[in-house]
């Protein structure tokens, strides 16, 4: 039987909105039934007596929250860099995806993704698998058992795909995602659904139609991918003219979430004005992922804009189109694209704070789960332990520091220990 | 007594210029008095009875040549991130530099930079220390320990510094490197010094001078920073009202290098025409720094131009502007800032190749140190053994599939030997 209640002592650093870290040295963190109760200097006294795990100098913050990445993608992450986003998903992706009708491709293929986000700094995501109910299903059950809370999507595309990746009609992938959510309702306790239509190119207004359907009846929240690159909004404009922007593709069919239900619409590199205020309007979450977008040449969403609007924003590894599983790195990497955007492209828009970035990965993608992604009172207990030792250093060190620098070195070989919701996974 | 002759067997990657990659696997590499003599599908006849090293399947690839970084920021690498160059350089560089005054200190944090180097994939670099000349020497002794071929330099800097971090004159500046040059001539096997005058807003005329002419005297190459940052070159260009552009305030002086003895400029960012043109006519080394240039907020650099116009180029990691010590990290730092630069600033010049940019780490990089950087016949034989079986997949790799994820994973867990002209560092 694990104790409902518990305190980890360490040097403790989160996020309280995302202009403030907090950082505490020694610092007592009890957890009661899965919650963070609050951070203490000295252990409260109505708590002596529960266990304490004493992590010495370690960091511990809070889990991090990937808003974004394709499980089957994991197989080739590293790997193809040299292509842009339509001719990387037509010679590349779709072939990788078209092997998880295989179920023992996928078993072999799944396995290592979900060991290595075990491991990894993530502890909560939003997960596409590919079109394939069985697979879809035995990465849920793979996941499941990690401890890592996810959302994963079985994906639906009915046109634009390759013959080997491809539903055959509308009808075949509503009734196929049906198929899945009857399989996997109550099923899981870690693991959600959430509809994924892969992206508008790929799901006819039929489909559209029918998902909105089992949207409504499920109460699903939806993800996909929103104004990533100009030929495909050039494309998305081609293939719905009633439209006047991307956004409106999913919104038409009632795709774009609602504030209750919230869609996560990763990318959002090329937003207009009329489409920010629309994600603004129906809550959406923007699942920034600025290592994809780089690699695919896409270019550097503006992601300080979103946080003076006030957008519900999160990090994304986006595996493969994002080569590292890192949320940590991921951090750095928001950082360090918002500085080259600031130099080449605007600059009244200045670079993204480590503060900032960090408040992304936890607090802001976290919003997502309920109330996840920090130490605050209440708030469910994601957590990591760090130990920074193995990156040694002449000189004495702040927390602070220690964390800028762990973020930098994005070095997943320190992760000593992880929580989630109370459970501790490792 | 070690063996002179030997061979390596397992799956060797090299480039034979800028646009080919060579991958050959269960090959044979053969060393001879520190040279390559060859990679062979079978041992020739002719070296029946040499020891030969089985790697297995892991990879053999040419060492790393890293051009530009500077030993003293190793402290505090991956740390300091929000701020642009020359109030980075104020408020964090100048106050850690100002310590290796303290030779424990200097010898503390040296001994981790160098230990950490020689884990690295870092066969041979190009080092800035600090203006003093003890610890300056310090670090070229424990540099020589550990078997890298590294140029290093003591930094001289006579104006705009701090209190604690400037020399008193010109005069002083160049007795301490006469002092410096005479203490370690003939000294070491591995380790050579470079005249490092720090850049021209840190460097009188008059200190430029007396350099100029202890480069004659002694026949030195010079490293130093171009063109990195626009408030930087607007500075110079107050600082040496006589010039028309940045790379005249160092050629002035004749220290801008020349083919027979060149000099490694760090960045060039911004480099006008003419100023491309003369750095071709000296035959400079441009060391591209794309994580600095990203870190520092300084912009991208037209490497597909110097390419294109045959300059010599290769990569550094400058550290600490640049977080990290991987060249592997480098590689697909360059190529992914050039991806960028493509897509925001000048669609003219193409994205990096991979093959390009693992050439610029190796080959181009490597001329600066003779005839390194390649498996080419009678290249100095600097090699990395990579063992990639930590890095699941599903499926079967080439040879080039597995390069490319050691480079954008730049796991420097994979290195699991290294030769340098032969010699085995681990």
């Amino acid at each position: 039987m694990k104790p409902t209640t518990f305190a980890i002592r360490g040097t403790v650093c989160f996020s309280t909105d995302s202009q403030n870290l907090t950082c505490l040295e020694n610092a007592f963190i009890v957890c009661q039934d899965g919650r963070t109760v609050g951070v203490f200097p000295e252990l409260p006294a109505q708590f002596e007596g529960i266990p304490v795990e004493d992590v010495g100098d370690q960091l511990i913050i809070p889990g991090m929250n990937d808003l974004h990445l394709h499980a089957p993608q994991y197989a080739f992450h590293g790997m193809y860099m040299d292509l842009e986003l339509l001719e990387w998903l037509n010679q590349v992706t779709f072939p990788e995806e078209a092997r998880y009708a295989d179920l023992s491709y996928a078993e072999k293929a799944y396995s290592i993704f979900a060991e290595d986000l075990r491991q990894s700094a993530t502890t909560r995501a939003s997960i596409f698998a590919t079109l394939h109910v069985e697979a879809t299903e035995l990465l849920m059950d793979l996941m499941e058992k990690t401890g890592l809370k996810t959302y994963i999507g079985k994906v639906n595309m009915d046109r634009n795909g390759t013959a080997d990746l491809q539903e055959k009609s509308a009808v075949v992938s509503a009734g196929d995602t049906v198929r899945w959510l009857t399989d996997t309702a109550g099923k899981y306790e870690n693991v959600k659904p959430i509809l994924t239509p892969r992206f508008t190119p790929s799901c006819t207004d039929e489909l559209m139609n029918a998902l909105a359907e089992l949207q409504r009846t499920y109460r699903l929240p939806v993800q996909s991918h929103l104004s990533e690159n100009q030929s495909e909004i050039a494309w998305v404009h081609e293939l719905c003219p009633n439209t006047s922007f991307y956004g409106e593709a999913y919104d038409q069919f009632g795709l774009f979430g609602s504030p209750d239900c919230p869609a996560i619409m990763a990318h959002c590199v090329y937003s207009s004005d009329a489409e920010i205020a629309l994600m603004k309007k129906r809550g959406v979450f923007v699942a920034h992922c600025p290592q994809s977008n780089t690699n695919l040449s896409s270019g550097i969403a503006p992601v300080r804009r979103y946080l003076e609007e006030d957008l519900h924003i999160g990090l994304g590894t986006d595996i493969a189109g994002g080569h590292s599983l890192s949320m940590l790195r991921a951090i750095a990497d928001a950082i360090q694209v918002s500085k080259l955007r600031w130099r080449l492209v605007d600059d009244s828009l200045k670079p993204l704070s480590l503060e900032e970035a960090f408040y992304m990965a936890t607090m802001g993608g976290g919003a997502f789960f309920g109330k996840v992604g920090t130490f605050l009172e209440d708030y469910e207990f994601d957590a990591l332990i760090l130990d920074d030792r193995g990156l040694r250093h002449p000189q004495p060190l702040t927390a602070r520091e220690r964390l800028e620098r762990l973020i930098y070195l994005s070095d997943d070989r320190c992760i000593t220990g992880k929580y989630v919701s109370g459970n501790k996974i490792f």
